[in-house]
């Protein structure tokens, strides 16, 4: 297969664990004989710095005639702490979100055995946990009209959803829940908001066509209690946009290390694959940063093309480097390894 | 002291909490001769069943002559499930929230060391941790306008803060970690919300009132990911209402038990006091309901009126029921001990 990945490492640890992404796609094109080729482009701060936009159209053509792309993290510390910047890294990643049309954001959260006792929950309690969120990406709060009264002393956001656009991603999600264990969450907030209540209804309507799937619903504050005394109970969990945010990164904590978790993000023609870690500027160049989020970003983006057996590949590598404990310190406090040695273990193990 | 108190039990296990509550202030009353007179009054479901109204005008009324609410819980299955109501029970706590103006919700999460096994999450993450949550509680996306199109397709819902609102809290906020560990935490989503970002200029003003307090900042996914890793990280967080909601509800799984977890609510000139968990229909009637949240709400109650002695020993009639194993079956799946008999333990212990 011809693959051509547009490569947005970013900024913070971005490009140091994508570049072991990279290593490990690039071994699987030589074993498995794909050409399977790499262009960066930049986004996020850096684009700021050298064009002064978080989004260059330079990198949005670049993905929309790509087949993927492969995303690291976004932000600086700068624009963190300004809440008055005009221009801030994040807009990258929400216009190219939005322009690519990448409205569902997948993120499959399930313990590696060899790291059950890496949480902060107690073993029992994980042990067996296997969920997939569907966090809806290109509506919400997130791109909902945004004011500010002209004396600064009033904000707001507005949080908007139509029914096609939950529609459609709930569809994915029941497809989903139907190759799994047959079992859809719905989160929301429907006892207080407006879009929690046509949330509620449009996914009632889908679930119509997907009887073999048991749809269950509850409300957001419950849910991220439910999470971490119970996990187990959860198979495909459906939320929106900012709900989904939170809810996956809380429930990063089942893994040990939010230094493990992948997501895809898919439209109708396009996808997008990338670590749910932030930028993290603290470890920012010092071969710390764990690369394995973004190697399994890697092998979701093969799955994508129907790569499966080389998707494997990836996954074993990573099953094993963690059975050996080729960890970085999230998860190794003593840990010899870093960003650089995991990429290469596992790219030699493709 | 005299003290008139309104009593809104509201729905499902709210009324059999709420009981134990009232058993505990009369046993206060009794030997700390003060006269605590409670007026019962209906709110949520049962009031829509009697009255047509989630908060009739005489509930109204007579929490805005009384000293304080205690208030239970609220809802209903019926409801839940049905998207299209045009009345629900939320609006009654709701609108009561906004009529008494109760802009600071004030929820304390600390373990007990009895119960230090009793959470889904490792001893050694959970101990020593004492966390005050300041949620704001009449503003933010609870308040602000909902929509939906006549066709019924496209739904919306605006968060909406002012300079004032964030600033009255602030300063509760601070001066609560002034008499703290002297630490608060902003959690917002500033990267993405104008509302968070005028939360972060705001904050940062008021903290110049208060330089021996630390002030640092956490955007919500990270924070719902820090709350489980590292609890003692906090000491006062500091959020709006949506989150306040979530991350409370996700902070209780640090005691083992949502059954155990008081809440205050005020205002300018009004208060009201209510455990954090929902009504729970399932456990409705089956003497099974934890009371100890409300028990706390009331101990927060006398707190707040300036009765520290007579707050200290209900904690402490808390603790020794904790302690000796009198415990719903949230927490002692064995327990012989229901709502009642907790409430009866606590109240002879008076
Ligand atoms: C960087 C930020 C805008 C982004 C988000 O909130 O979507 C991130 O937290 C994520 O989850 O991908
Ligand atoms: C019942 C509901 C409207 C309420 C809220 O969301 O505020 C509850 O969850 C709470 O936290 O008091």
């Amino acid at each position: 297969m011809n693959l051509k990945i547009a490569v947005l490492s970013g900024d913070g640890i971005g490009p140091e664990v994508i570049l072991q992404a990279k290593k490990v796609l690039h071994a699987i094109g030589t074993v498995y004989e794909h050409e399977i080729v790499f262009e960066d482009a930049f986004i996020g701060a850096i684009a700021i710095d050298k064009t002064g936009s978080a989004l260059p159209e330079q990198t949005l053509n670049l993905c929309l005639n790509t087949d993927a792309v492969l995303f690291g993290a976004i932000g600086d510390p700068k624009y963190d702490n300004n809440p008055d910047a005009k221009v801030r890294p994040e807009q990258g990643l929400l216009r190219l979100r939005k322009e690519l049309g990448l409205f569902a954001n997948i993120r499959p959260i399930k313990p590696y055995t060899a790291l059950l006792d890496s949480s902060p929950l107690k073993k029992e309690i994980i042990e067996g946990t296997d969920i997939v969120i569907f966090r809806e990406l290109t509506g919400g709060s997130y791109f909902g009209e945004k004011k500010l009264n002209d004396s600064g002393t009033i904000a707001s956001d507005l949080c908007e959803y139509s029914e096609v656009e939950i529609a459609r991603i709930a569809h994915l999600a029941f497809k989903s829940a139907q190759n799994r264990r047959k079992k859809l969450t719905l989160i929301d907030k429907s006892n207080v908001l407006e879009t929690s209540r046509l949330w509620r209804r449009v996914v009632k309507t889908v679930s119509e066509n997907y009887p073999d799937v048991a749809l269950d619903f509850l409300y957001v504050d419950n849910a991220a209690m439910q999470i971490i005394l119970n996990p187990r109970q959860f198979d495909v969990i459906l939320t929106e946009n900012l709900f989904g945010d939170i809810l996956s990164d809380e429930a990063s904590v089942i893994t040990g290390s939010i230094g493990l978790l992948a997501s895809a993000s898919l439209g109708t023609t396009n996808a997008l694959f990338e670590p749910i870690h932030g930028y993290n500027p603290q470890a920012k160049g010092k071969n710390t940063a764990n690369p394995i989020a973004s190697i399994l970003s890697a092998a979701m983006l093969l799955e994508h093309f129907g790569l499966h057996e080389e998707a494997k590949k990836i996954y074993e590598g990573v099953e094993i480097a963690i059975g050996y404990g080729v960890l970085t310190t999230d998860l190794n406090a003593d840990s010899k390894f870093g960003t650089n040695e995991i990429g290469e273990f596992i790219s030699n193990f493709i």
